[in-house]
């Protein structure tokens, strides 16, 4: 492996990473991260890995680990090495990092707090599943501190983007609604998988600006993301949420329960 | 060392960097870099390195490159190791990396161009120097796609906030202006030095949060950094800049030239 000391992914966040679920002997959506990969390394400028690599990859860190369950593949992708400073090198050779790791299917609905670090909707990264993660670092910080399980958070115009390791569904009546990717909001491979679902059932689905206010008409607010598939919020802010029929519903067309 | 691939600083930007000049045989205001590092570990929740550690690992990357003349010296201290995903371990055991560089001391005025990438103006992270830098990257490489050195960078907001790597300030007639950190602005240890000397020398300094428009009101734009001191803006988006004597006699004042 190169110098991973000086490759511009730990100097700088420079890359992008990938979170696959391992279950059953399978790498579940994997088309659908290794698409999401090339469009990002596409975003960014990055050359983009082969799709073959990368499951070598992945099947030879879950291998390595030895792991019989359910694991989560981490593949990170990196702007390689370069000199000093912020432009990249003519010529980008990126490291490949895949590690596998048990995780147990998720437990319990969860508990949401808005958190006061703020989605940059103003930068093409807020979309990317990239190295410089910092901000989810700390906004799931403030919610644990608040002694919850994740962190709601808003973009600077006070707009709901998404919580720090998930994106953000609700139902308005029989309208199912997430925010837009304008927003500041991860292109979450769940997300599409639920979006392309529910509309597939004739569920309609907004993207959607909306302000922290209008989850107050909400109910079915859930989270997705790759390991955990749909997840219900049981509380938002200390405050009980109602359900929605809805939530099950699309549990059933999509397969993804929590 | 500790094995990189599954640090913290790689794996989310989970961490912090100095870049500190070598002149002369000497750490150049050695000692604001390390507070400002022990204040942003504060910020981030991280532990602090003690900073005889701090020098030592410097002064024995400048030694370890050979290097004679000028060197930029990166520091990086990183959040260590944890098992998957946002949460830090119990028991956080940073990574310190120092590398150094040889730079020339900088040469010709620089040509800013304002780019589209935003600072977070919401996030504690945009006023540290943290190790989740793309935004920063992306900012330098649309200035270059334009043909020009760096990007000057708008918060969310749209107000004036800072360039990819340079702190920026402006005279109006007699007075000083630079952005408020809370415009989503790097706390640059040279932004520091220049507002103490000309607050010494009797030269009002004002942070302001001001939107692009007031710096076609503007003389003697300059960036600053740790490695060039000051640095005058000769053009901003194609527009030569007019200078103004105020810059000439800080260089004077706070002894740093370009």
């Amino acid at each position: 492996m190169s110098d991973l000391s000086q490759d511009r992914g730990l100097l700088l966040g420079d890359g992008l990473f990938e979170t696959v679920l391992w279950r059953e002997g399978e790498l579940v959506l994997f088309d659908r991260h290794v698409d999401r990969l090339a469009r990002s390394c596409m975003a960014l400028g990055l050359p983009k890995p082969e799709a073959h690599r990368l499951e070598t990859a992945a099947r030879d860190a879950v291998t390595r680990a030895g792991i019989e369950g359910r694991a989560a593949v981490r593949l990170t992708w990196t702007a390689g090495g370069s000199g000093r400073g912020l432009d990249r090198p003519e010529v980008i050779a990126p490291a490949l990092i895949a590690k596998a790791s048990s995780v147990a299917a998720a437990g319990a609905p969860v508990r949401l707090t808005t958190v006061s670090v703020r989605r940059n909707e103003g930068s093409p990264a807020s979309r990317l599943k990239t190295l410089a993660y910092l901000d989810n670092v700390l906004a799931r910080a403030e919610a644990r501190a608040a002694g919850t399980d994740d962190g709601l958070m808003l973009n600077n115009a006070g707009m709901i983007a998404c919580a720090a390791a998930a994106n953000l569904f609700w139902f308005e009546g029989e309208r199912l609604l997430t925010p837009a990717l304008a927003c500041g909001v991860l292109d979450g491979v769940m997300r599409g998988v639920i979006i392309d679902a529910a509309t597939g059932a004739g569920i309609a689905v907004e993207e959607v600006a909306a302000p922290r206010a209008r989850l107050a008409a909400a109910s079915g607010l859930f989270l997705t993301n790759s390991l955990v598939g749909i997840a219900p919020v049981a509380s938002l802010d200390g405050v009980t949420l109602p359900s929605n029929a809805g939530v099950e519903r699309l549990v059933g067309i999509s397969r993804w329960s929590w």
